[in-house]
Parts: C-alpha cells; sequence; structure tokens
C-alpha cells in the first residue's frame, strides 16, 4: 500500500479516561495519552501512524474533550485545525462518531469514515491495513462494517461477533455478514468460541459511508440525529459553532453507538465484518497492561516507566512508575504496582477490574485531587 | 513500685539502623527513632518512659551515634548531658554497652547497669517492672542476669535461652541459672520449646553489677577491655574525651556482647535468667509490624502513619505510611506496603526477611541516597 483511499477518512475519537488504569490514567492524563507500550509514542500518536499511510495526514478527524486539546495536538503536529472537533463534556459515542459524520458529509458527501479508538494497541501493521483496504470496499456497498479480531485465545474479557453469511464483494475476500453480537461469555463458552473460528472480538472499529452511518442513527434516535445535523450545519462558521455547541452538545442522548448502530445494522443484515488477523488489545486493566509488557512470558515482571528505579526479587506482574523514587518488589506475585505522585495503587492481575470501584470510592468520598 | 532501686542505672543502647525496616528505616531515621506502634512515641522514648520508674530520670544513659544526638536529645528532654554517650561509629554491642559500665563504674563502684535495647515494644509495665527487680536481686548476687521473655507461642524467629536449676536469692523467687542459649529453632522444636515452658527466648536483656561485666569482657577481650578502660578514665575530661574517643574507638573490636560476656558467663554457671512474663517483640521486620499493628487479628490491615490516606478492598498485611499519597491496595493477603517519599517497598510477610536483601544490593549498585 503506498498511496491513501481516496474516499476515506480516518475519525479517532480520543475520550475515555481509562478508569481502571487509574491513577495512570486520570482526568488530565486519559488512557490514550499515555505509553503503554513502551514504544516511546503515546497510544494516540501510535494510533495516528497506523492510519496516516491508509487516509492521509489531512484526512483523520480527532474527537476530543477541549481541555485535551493542546495534549492532542502537541502529539498530533500533522493534524489539520479544522480536523479537531472538540466536545464541551463527553457525550458517548454516538455523539462522538455521528458529529465526525455529520461534519464530513457535509465536506464530501460519498465519503467513507472509519472510526478507531485513540487506546487501543495494534500490532502488524500492513495485516491491519489490509482489513482496513477490505473493510472500505464493503462500505462502499452501502454496509457499515467492522472489524472483529481473530481470537488468539479463548479471552473472557471482550464481547464476540458471531460471523454469518460470506458476502461477495470486490476487494473483501474476507467479509461476511454479521450474525449477533454475543455478551462476554465464560470460560467454556469461551473455549467453544475460541474452536469454533466462527467468532471474532469485538474491538469496537466501524467502517462506513458518512451517509450511511447516519441514516441507521436517524432511524434508531432521531432526536440525536437533529442534533448532530443541526451542529454540523453551524460548525464551519467560526460565529454560530460556539453557541451551537454550547445549546445543542450537552443536550444529546448518551449512548453507545453499538446500540444505535451496530446491532439494528447487524438485525437488518446491514452489518459486515472483516476478520483482523492482528495482536490488539484494548489493554482495558492492568492486567492486560501486565501481559502486553511482558511480552505474554508468565513469571516475569514488567517494568513500565521512563526512569524506573526498580529493585525486583522473585515477583511477577508489573510495575508503572512515573516517579523518580525507588521501587522494591519481593516475593509477590502477579502483582500490580501503579506509583505516581500523588497516588499509589497495589493490586494484581485477578483484581484488576476492581480499580474502578476504588476511582468511584475517591469520588464519593471526595478524594477526586487525584482523579 | 513508687522509689527508683538505688543502685540501679539504665543504659540504652540505641545503635541500630533496622536494615529489615528499610524504607521506612534508615540511617537517617533508624528504627527507635520511629513510632512503630501507634502510642504517639518513638520506641526509644517508649523505652525511656519504662526505664524511668525503675532507674530515675538522672540515672539512665544513652549509647547512640554522633549523628542521631540532637533527634535523640529532642525524644528526651529529661536525658543529662553526661549520660549521653556518643560513639563516632558503631562498634556492635559489646563495645557500647561495656563502654558505659566503664565510665558508670568509675562514677560509682558499686552499681548495677541493666542494658535494654532502645527499639523493642514491651507492654504491660509492671510485670517489666517485676522482671528488672528480680534481675537486679540477682546481679547484687554478682551474677550477670539476663531477662527471658516466656514464649506466647512457638516462634522460629527467635533464639532461646534453657532455663537450668533454680536460684535462691531474696527479691527474685523466679531466677534460674541459664543452662544454655539456643539457637533459632525449626518449627517442630519450637513447639516443644513451647510446651516445656523451660525455655525463654533471648531479648538480649542484661542485667549486671557493672563490674563484674567489665571482668567477663576483660576475661575473654581483654584488648578490647583495655581500649574501654582507657577510654572511661579520659572521658569525663572534656580536653582529653575527643582525642581519645578518635584514637581508641574505631580500633575497638566489633562483637556482640552475647559473645564475649552472655555465653561465657553461662558456661561457668554465673549468668541467671529472670523470665519476663510481658509481651515484648524486637520488631525485626515487617512481618512483626503487621502482626504488632493488628492486635495479632488475621486478615486485616493494619495502617501505620498520621497522615495515612488508604483506600483498602479485601486485603490484609501492613502499609505504613510516611506522605500524603492515596494509597490503595485491593485483593492483596499479607501485604506490606511500605510509602516514603523516595522509596517504596512492596513484599509479603512471608518475604519480610528478605529486605535486608534489597539494601544490601542498593548498597552495591550505588543506590545509597535512599538507605
Amino acid at each position: 500500500m503506498t498511496e491513501p483511499i481516496p474516499d476515506f477518512y480516518a475519525v479517532i475519537p480520543a475520550g475515555g479516561v481509562g478508569s481502571r488504569l487509574w491513577p495512570l490514567s486520570r482526568a488530565d492524563a486519559p488512557k490514550f495519552l499515555h505509553d503503554l507500550t513502551g514504544s516511546g509514542h503515546t497510544l494516540l500518536r501510535d494510533t495516528w501512524n497506523r492510519l496516516e499511510p491508509l487516509a492521509g495526514h489531512d484526512r483523520i478527524a480527532v474527537v476530543t474533550g477541549r481541555a485535551h486539546r493542546a495534549a492532542v495536538e502537541a502529539e498530533l503536529p500533522g493534524v489539520l485545525d479544522r480536523n479537531v472537533i472538540l466536545e464541551s463534556e463527553p457525550r458517548d459515542s454516538t455523539a462522538a462518531i455521528g458529529l465526525a459524520a455529520a461534519i464530513l458529509v457535509r465536506r464530501e458527501p460519498d465519503v467513507i469514515i472509519g472510526s478507531f479508538a485513540a487506546d487501543h494497541v495494534i500490532k502488524v501493521l500492513p495485516v491491519f491495513s489490509w482489513a482496513v483496504e477490505q473493510a472500505v470496499a464493503v462500505a462502499r456497498e452501502g454496509y457499515v462494517c467492522t472489524i472483529g479480531i481473530q481470537p488468539t485465545e479463548p479471552s473472557v474479557g471482550f464481547g464476540y461477533i458471531r460471523k454469518g453469511q460470506m458476502l461477495t464483494v470486490a476487494g473483501a475476500p474476507e467479509a461476511a455478514l454479521v450474525d449477533a453480537f454475543v455478551e462476554k461469555p465464560d470460560a467454556e463458552t469461551a473455549r467453544g468460541y475460541f474452536a469454533d473460528r466462527g467468532y471474532l472480538w469485538n474491538a469496537g472499529m466501524f467502517i462506513s459511508r458518512a451517509d450511511v452511518l447516519l441514516a441507521e442513527i436517524e432511524a434508531n434516535e432521531p432526536e440525536l440525529h437533529a442534533g448532530l445535523i443541526e451542529l454540523a450545519e453551524a460548525w464551519d462558521d467560526r460565529d454560530r459553532r460556539g453557541p451551537a455547541v454550547d445549546r445543542i452538545w450537552p443536550r444529546l442522548k448518551k449512548i453507545a453507538i453499538d446500540y444505535v448502530v451496530a446491532e439494528p445494522a447487524a438485525a437488518k443484515g446491514r452489518l459486515a465484518v472483516v476478520p483482523g488477523h492482528f495482536d490488539w488489545d484494548d489493554v482495558g486493566d492492568f492486567a492486560s497492561l501486565a501481559k502486553l509488557n511482558s511480552s505474554g512470558r508468565k513469571n516475569e515482571l514488567a517494568i513500565l516507566g521512563e526512569n524506573a528505579r526498580i529493585l525486583a526479587d522473585t515477583s511477577s506482574g508489573i510495575v508503572v512508575s512515573q516517579t523518580s523514587r525507588v521501587i522494591s518488589v519481593i516475593g509477590v506475585q502477579d502483582i500490580v504496582v501503579v506509583d505516581t505522585e500523588d497516588a499509589l495503587l497495589v493490586t494484581t492481575s485477578e483484581h484488576a477490574q476492581k480499580v474502578k470501584g476504588i476511582v468511584d470510592a475517591l469520588k464519593l468520598s471526595g478524594q477526586g485531587d487525584v482523579l
């Protein structure tokens, strides 16, 4: 692949804080602004780097909070000013991606948009690109297309997509209809899905003509759609944008795009899927961060942090160091230690999902200063 | 007990850093300068408070490093200047206690000294006092007397004293000869000792006439003895003390008083023991600190630190907080978390003994800034 796909526009929703990665991720330093792989780049920058060859630097839009504008622009020096779409507050993924679609379709009626989270980890770039190219070909036919990750293990941590009938679309030999979305399974069910090969991980990537996406939103959430259209009309007018955002945005329904677009489209046989044969992780919690940084090796202590001073003795898990302190871990297995200036977390991989509960408890107890 | 014992002088060797309590204890903040029980007092102050009713405030000598002089005097406003005996460098317990004995015997030839570590935890004061009174009575008869702690469990963490023949000393109905010192036992042997009741924990407390103690040192380490006598002769002369310390002290043999006094005296039938029926702990490591601060309850998370901000979920062990950071521990059992400004330790009670190894590793790797 040498040239960008001409009718393709990438959209990066850069929103979520990543509460389950507290105290590393927090309101003013959300997950997508961290280097979680030791690559030397933030996840946002890695996302940009993956999409730039596919879309071109002038055809990548980022939807983010006003508070993150400076950080996002510093991370992405190539981003065009008109492609930074600022939210006054978070309104979930339908509003974020829908607004990008509504803005872009006015600039370019036949545009195909692909939405890719700012905080996922993907390896093996050519394989990713091949999946996107197929998905764009499918989207040109009027489908909403998702990329489902071919599982590498029987995970109970992700939702699954059940593949249906194969499609016949030129340039997309692996495309199929989506039969159904299925919730995170139990271990036995997950083993069955893994053996079956017809179940893919739902990675929340959607590729679609912008007008097709908006039509789905209109069909299922007409009020939300009307708000997005009104916002988009005012968007490119410097005087009208601010008042329109202030008036309309806070009233938009907070709802995930899965419910407004993906599931209804699947029910109507209008949702396609292309399998992604690349390594993917949503780095949902510290257990997954530990796994990611130990390269899958067991009984190893992964260390994340540029200036980490770690002394470890017979320990495994992960230490995340954001300070210059000496951190000594002795005889602890699957441990998670996250050391920041104002907060320290000690848990294990097994309990990594409970971190969100601590964040809630801190909020409730008026200790939001460390969130 | 209302009056101090007239011929008794208490000596508090305040020396050891307590490496196994790093990063809480360190060179400039040794174990005896910490409040490890939440009493609101340092261990040194608690030691002083125990001894003051027995000896009187003007008859308690503290042997400590020059570097700790200011801290010790601040902790003990009642200590007399002439009772602060400063070491230019650590030379182990024979030199420390022997120097105190040599200085005090010149002031008062018949004095009985009792040496009590500055960093042990003892509860139930009247019971402690009763043991000391008996030991002083035994010491008056010319014995070296130790107080052996009546075990409260079959510990493998302490050395033991095997009681021999009972003595007949007025005022010391429980006194016996010491048959032998025995090393830290394995679990089965410890259970046997515990059932036997004739085995006591060696807590390193020695009560003796100063001249008897010095005679033992002279018999077994004549050079060391000569150095101590020479030092003591120069001690009360302001002009001579400094040069004498500089010349003699660094050359004194580093050896524990157990080898120079206790064991040889036991072999000759000159070492007596009085059982101590009080709660005692040498707080040797974080496992013992955790136990001490959870009041013996299992499955509880002990918290030490005046300004601790801890959020815990189904965790047990101990968190020591010396910073204002929020510390969150989730689902970790028997954990040890020690949070200080420049160093963090995460281990478990089971591995608490390995902390000293980390301190050694830090020294070897040139990271002494955090020791």
